[in-house]
């Protein structure tokens, strides 16, 4: 076959996926919705700090530029939680070696994009938004931006790396019998904040981890930037008692912050002027399938399974995504009737599960990292893994450090685990015996 | 306010509810994509009969036309349930008055669109694909499927009635923040046959009845028709051992027909050149949330809650949307903002209903009408009722017959019963008891 690719959608698993075609000899056209991030400036206000984990480094070493990356990463090693009264406590993700990294959204995409093009057969095409895919001819049309001038392209293989909202998915929902297709929203919406840095660039939280505020029905997250400063994301109810629908005046907005995180508000001067200047976004979880089209159109990344951001895996999935298709094509010998076909029967489960792991993760950070009962929990379930590795790996550390687990495997175990440790926890007198050895035996037994 | 109505969709629902409003004294523009089909031929093939029940009538009967549809209808008083070995089986629907009507769509459609018509202040445009809604200008844009004309109107209220792949349901869907979207498609999919009359037009089954050819996993059905014939539906798995993937050949459907159907196939002379001719088609289910935007555009019938024909109620569901829409217009006075609130309120949690009750009755159609302890567990259900009808109405009675009942309540109500005849019918010895005192009173107990 002819080796003829477009892409829609330059963000972060386009721009991967193209550099990993590339390398395969591929010829990559990715067409871009919007201009050239490196050349204009970001939209700002929803950019939700991401948090690079082994999944994702998998995906940029496979293109050699993890060692880049981390260099401009700032490694998070647990969580810091942050009560109302000012107390706070540590929660360590893993290992002393594990941490997730801080990383910035444009940083990496830009990274990925010149990478892209410095692969001789990869052209990035920007401004240009996907008005129709005609699945029978494998014809994509595109209208410039700015000249308003429409592109046709025809090419072997089409991916839909478009994110959440793609317009290569809309295109297959319209023209495909019998497709699956479910996008919800959850009650909260987000904002995003700022906690600027001290005098000469210090940072005013611990600078290795992740700080959340949690609030029971909300919550606030804090995150590491190299510059010093913590990209904060205020996670609320749109509706209720409180919720954005409430915080409409400057003495409301100061108020609930004022009561409700009193231990932050001193570190966020320009906290009014970026709650009204900064737009408050929505949280989608989109499933659908099929994710392949006549063996020649795929979808990727958020575009196939966008999900919340609760447990720091959109983009590690999405990478992941990239390194799953890239070993087909090397285990099918490029025959990509083969390729799409278990492309989308090996990922479709394990993008179902991380997408339920996102909504459960968002319950308990907001909720259950400030519940005594939970940290005991968590603190029984770490003695026990660190005395059997074997046995017993917390399925946090399944999900964000362990790519050779599958999500969907991490998401049955963790669930087996669950149900192991709700029957441990019942006991009326766990909180004097959760060190014994009793409770170890216990926990032996029902494994 | 002015009062000028843009409706997309003459279809069932659209066409009844332009006369709702044009009586209430609404100026309508109905907006058609298919031609006139008071003009042109079908499409054959792809008309599941329909059964007209008390919600559909009531509908009818507000704008004066049922009885003129019952005059073209034939009333159906239970199901009569033909074995594989040639056995067969009666099960009445409700009481001896209680019927569901099995009427032609395109009858029925045609009426409504005559009567919208007689209407001074409805117009029908047919050909009319809707192309755009701009939901800020209230803008309707349409392109006519013969002159390529686009035609833009602007209105003060517009109703999206156009059906399951509703084109302003997807405008919505691509121009609302948080909106809900859910489409699923059953596993089956359907094919029209058909069983003629026979000498003189007379009818080859028992003509008052749904006739129900269950099979497990598959089934077929037949519904009379006026001139003596039967529309037939073939009901079977798209992929699998028994499914339309393995009927391939005439003569794999020739042997496939012998074996499941033996006792029908001598009725149908043109099953291999209507089984090949006749399209195979799919079946979904289309949630959604908001059905109402900006107090000015509402979704209304299968644009906002397509269902599975099992329950026979999409049609009815739809004509009671209407009755609905209009009693709120009575209700709230014409204040569009308090209508349409309400309208989505109370609609959707029935809608929901209606749609659960319809994928479950496809599994009562095929599978238990042919299991004995099933048709046991609704003769004690319909002995009990009988002697305390305000205890107990059957779940389908109040589906089908009892509009004052919301579908929602009929549906929690359904859940009750299935709940205490789980527990009767695990009784070991229910097959000698099922008649007792003692049954009776275990059931008077759990209510």
């Amino acid at each position: 076959m002819n080796k003829n690719v477009t892409i829609v959608g330059a963000g972060l698993v386009g721009s991967l996926l193209s550099i990993y075609l590339a390398k395969k000899g591929y010829t990559v056209n990715i067409f871009e919705r919007r201009p050239d991030m490196r050349k204009t400036t970001m939209s700002a206000g929803k950019s939700i700090n991401l948090a690079l984990s082994d999944r994702g480094w998998r995906g940029l070493e496979g293109v050699g530029i993890a060692d880049e990356i981390r260099k401009i990463g700032i490694p998070m090693y647990g969580r810091f939680i942050h009560n109302r009264d000012g107390s706070t406590a540590y929660q360590p993700y893993g290992r002393d070696d594990q941490a997730n990294y801080s990383v910035s959204r444009a940083d990496i995409n830009m990274k990925l994009m010149d990478l892209a093009e410095q692969q001789p057969n990869v052209k990035i095409h920007f401004n240009e938004r996907c008005t129709n895919i005609d699945k029978q001819k494998l014809n994509a049309s595109f209208e410039n931006h700015e000249s308003k001038k429409i592109t046709e392209t025809k090419s072997d293989l089409l991916f839909g790396s478009d994110g959440a909202f793609s317009a290569v998915r809309l295109n297959m929902q319209l023209q495909n019998d019998r497709f699956e297709y479910n996008q919800h929203y959850i009650d909260c919406g987000y904002k995003e904040l700022i906690i600027p840095p001290g005098e000469n660039g210090t940072f005013l939280l611990e600078k290795n981890a992740l700080h959340i505020f949690p609030r029971g029905s909300f919550m606030m997250i804090a995150l590491p930037n190299p510059d010093g400063n913590f990209t904060c994301t205020l996670f609320l109810p749109f509706e209720g008692e409180k919720s954005f629908a409430t915080l409409k005046t400057k003495e409301q907005v100061k108020k609930f912050f004022d009561e409700e995180f009193p231990t932050a508000v001193p570190l966020m001067p320009t906290l009014l002027e970026d709650f009204f200047n900064n737009p408050t976004s929505s949280l989608v979880t989109v499933k659908c399938f099929p994710w392949t089209f006549d063996e020649k159109i795929a979808l990727i990344g958020d575009a196939a399974h966008a999900i919340v951001p609760f447990y720091g895996q959109g983009m590690n999935c999405g990478f992941e995504d990239c390194v799953v298709l890239n070993n087909l094509i090397e285990k099918h010998n490029e025959n990509w009737s083969a390729i799409m076909k278990e492309y989308q029967e090996l990922r479709k489960p394990d993008a179902d599960a991380i997408a339920d792991l996102a909504i459960s993760n968002f319950i308990e950070m907001r909720d259950k990292t400030a519940d005594p009962i939970f940290l005991l929990q968590k603190k029984i379930e770490a003695k026990f893994s660190k005395k059997y590795p074997d046995k017993w790996i917390p399925l946090y550390s399944m999900v964000t450090y362990m790519p050779e687990i599958r999500y969907s495997k991490a998401l049955s175990e963790g669930t087996k685990q669950q149900a192991i440790m709700d029957k441990i926890m019942s006991r009326a007198d766990i909180e004097n015996v959760w060190d014994s050895a009793e409770i170890e035996n216990e926990i032996l037994k029902h494994l």
